[in-house]
């Protein structure tokens, strides 16, 4: 048996509005997605002016980066043609993004959930993702 | 009406063992995926550690090497942009595996089978499919 | 932070090895396969004379006893025409399986797992299932 | 190593036409899809006047058939709420069919392909899916 440890509903929680905040900050209303370690749904914001097809791309970056324990900015580095990892992104009808703005949630080396932002350039994305993780790690009970 | 042959239950064991023991050698826990020559799945196996994601790929790289009697690899290196096979990485719903990790099991110039492996690097997939079937051809009744 | 348990894959191998001994035993040739608690596979086996279309009901079977923490047959009984549940078995692309022959695994009372089997009638898969958990909870250490 | 028989492109063609003779004769224009014994299409003919969802029903009809060994219209019959089959018909994303009209094609008690009919009512699907398999057996080689 294995035993391991997933996000809760009140980490969930400080990842979304610490992510949020950053958002809000630059003036970007995203979509925010977070997930368990398994990569499935814990907690989903539509910030006001959200982009609708950022609805589901939030979801498959913060999949991606539980499920597969890696960045989606990392699979976006090596997914170019000629590299062996090349058509990654096409995988899972799709769902397997590649797309920067999806990190890993990890407490003490273990991946413990996923965080995906969609709905500005994948740069701020990625910036809104990170300052749902630190908020979440300097918040955390 | 054709007559071939197919892999059968303890043909597919040997072949996740074999590719297991070496994903276990290297260090990397893997998603082993093995099909009939039709790609239909005979045998799946997430070793502790394997990535969820893998799951999926790694039964489409099988899926693919078996069904089109083709190396993933293979198709990765024809699959660029201005080569007219480009594109073909987004065929049946991204279930077409370009990514290398997938190797069709041959039998006296038959393809039999496939596996494939995901979790690693393709380079790292690659090498444990190939254990996987040199264990089967060396074991094989 | 939330702290779980989930089957590893020696325990997969337990349940598929206690399934497949008691179809054998029945002389009904069948598609097993495993799930962790959230419902993602772990370990698959066709037996040879498996059908083509268990490859994905057993899947299915297993994802829903799992991930619903529900046996199959439970939500079959629900699922009737008039009934506030009928039409769960159209969900999540008809993933959600409402044929017998899925089981939740629980260890302590706690969900550890999915357990499902295909190919013979209902009640065989069910009985065959059985056997698989019962095989597991008998022999893991 | 398991060695089995499948129908060949000159077996498929005889299936089609006895179907599509007794199609004609009846007067109803048919749909006519022909897979191979783990449910992979072979062929497949559009009469003129043929329906257009048909298409997709015909070849989920011949797979269901060949790929679960079994007439889609005996699924029909065990397909009623209330017995642990309900729900099978939304299975694989509702492909495994159990609308009247496919039928596995055996040859000395081998399953080895399938045929499905559609755009008639499903008894006459059925009689003309029947057609198609006594006009093959009496004409092959």
């Amino acid at each position: 048996m294995l035993t391991l440890n997933r996000l809760d509903r009140a980490d969930a929680q400080l990842l979304v509005s610490g992510a949020s905040a950053r958002a809000a900050e630059i003036g970007v209303p995203m979509c925010i997605a977070v997930t368990d370690e398994s990569g499935n749904l814990l907690a989903f914001e539509r910030m006001d002016g959200g982009k609708v097809t950022s609805i589901t791309v939030a979801q498959d970056k913060a999949f991606t980066a539980a499920a597969a324990r890696k960045a989606t900015h990392e699979y976006n580095q090596a997914c170019v043609p000629g590299n062996l990892v090349f058509g990654i992104h096409t995988a899972l009808g799709g769902r397997l993004s590649v797309v920067g703005g999806g990190l890993p949630v990890l407490v003490d080396g273990e991946v413990v959930g996923g965080i995906g932002l969609s709905s500005g350039t994948p740069q701020q994305d990625m910036d809104c993702a990170q300052a749902g993780i630190d908020h979440f790690l300097s918040q955390r009970k």
